[in-house]
């Protein structure tokens, strides 16, 4: 099951060591660390990993997010706030169907941020969507590992529940395909003046989040691009037929 | 909610520590422990408690399971293992079910064992039934702390409490509102010659389908609406800023 547990700048060994057993017990092993700390794996780590040691040691270490989730179909972020961002926000259930039914086409990644303070804005960005467990609104803080192990419960209860889901007429857009868009859209959006160029990230944020939120197949974000190329000013009339918008769906 | 967490013998205080956490996220605070280690509660269970030590200095100490469970009506046992025991072996989910309905008349108990070893003979022949969670087969050994926390989690999943959702940032565009944008939407791209003036529909009805999917709400709707009038074949370079993107989310 190709599901990726990504922990962004973890700051306790232990809780790194703590989420590999999590995942393991449920089934899971793939585990990427972005920027763990120094010394990783730490004394601390391998024995709370406890016998999920292998999962452990076989972490993927990353720099970035934006480079653990490059090929990702589907990226769900865990947050423990409400954030009110416009990213859909799933209940852990949903989450899990929702992974579920993207891994038949390709990698997926669930992505926890460090334990202070949760995923940046800019990590955020990277999010198709939000899973939230619903807590005690007078403590709602669990542990990281804690976290792990009930998103990856929930992975390995649907896993015996889900739909079939029809195959995808297209793959999905991965999150390096989104970013070209991202880039082609905001040099459009500088061109025609509609974008401020000296604060364009608050509404590129905005854009991004609707656009997550629709998860675009490969052939919508080619619609979506050649439409951008069709409107960039300077560009003239031209005849886009034979784009793929064209390729075939019966009307 | 009279369910009470009993820990029986555990071995480690930064385990202590973390049920006392798991269980207050879930909303759950009756903690016992039956013969905790000398010292308690240590500074690693302390540590490990985070927001949850009202928790953890409220547990109630018992030299016994027997005392510890002597005024409830229903006990049930965690057990990873398969025992063939001749008790009913529960998942966490009819678990769930089962230690809610009880609680409604009395005193209910959830009750772990040891960390290497589990619940004793002695200590089984105090519950009523098991539950087991299914796990990997390979390696089914979850964290004490982790277990607590997903039977917790389970308990409140089954109390049928429902995630807040936060009030919408801004009122969902309507399908009135859609309709308008997409009449905008093909007047600019036949302007742009993008689209098929023979055969509109096609494209058309993709882009439904993506834009439906996400959603949007109004202030995005007017966002997308200002990016179609910045676009327009025809349209100047003007100065979109204090369009609607600009209202002030801190980035």
């Amino acid at each position: 099951m190709p599901i990726r547990f990504i922990l962004c700048e973890p700051s306790h060994p232990g809780n790194i060591g703590a989420a590999a057993r999590a995942m393991k017990t449920m089934g899971f092993s793939q585990l990427v660390l972005v920027n763990p700390p120094e010394g990783h794996p730490d004394p601390a780590a391998r024995a709370r990993a406890s016998g999920a040691l292998d999962v452990l040691e076989a972490a993927t270490l990353r720099g970035s997010l934006a480079e653990a989730v490059a090929d990702c179909g589907l990226v769900i972020g865990a947050s423990a706030r409400h954030r009110r961002l416009g990213i859909a926000e799933l209940e852990p259930r949903e989450c899990a169907q929702q992974l579920l039914a993207a891994a038949a086409s390709g990698p997926v990644a669930l992505v926890f941020g460090t334990e202070r303070s949760g995923l940046s804005n800019a990590q955020l960005d990277l999010c198709h969507a939000l899973v939230s467990i619903p807590a005690n609104p007078e403590y709602s803080s669990l542990n990281l590992a804690a976290a792990v192990q009930l998103l990856a419960w929930e992975l390995r209860e649907a896993q015996g529940t889900t739909l079939d889901t029809p195959p995808a007429e297209s793959p999905p857009a991965t999150i390096e395909d989104m970013e070209i868009f991202y880039e082609h859209l905001q040099r459009v959006l500088d061109a025609s003046g509609f974008l401020d160029p000296g604060n364009p990230r608050q509404l590129m944020r905005r854009l991004r989040r609707l656009f997550n939120r629709t998860r675009p197949d490969q052939n919508e974000l080619n619609i979506l691009r050649g439409i951008l190329a069709s409107l960039a000013p300077g560009s003239g009339r031209r005849d886009w037929r034979g784009m793929p918008a064209d390729d075939g769906e019966s009307p």
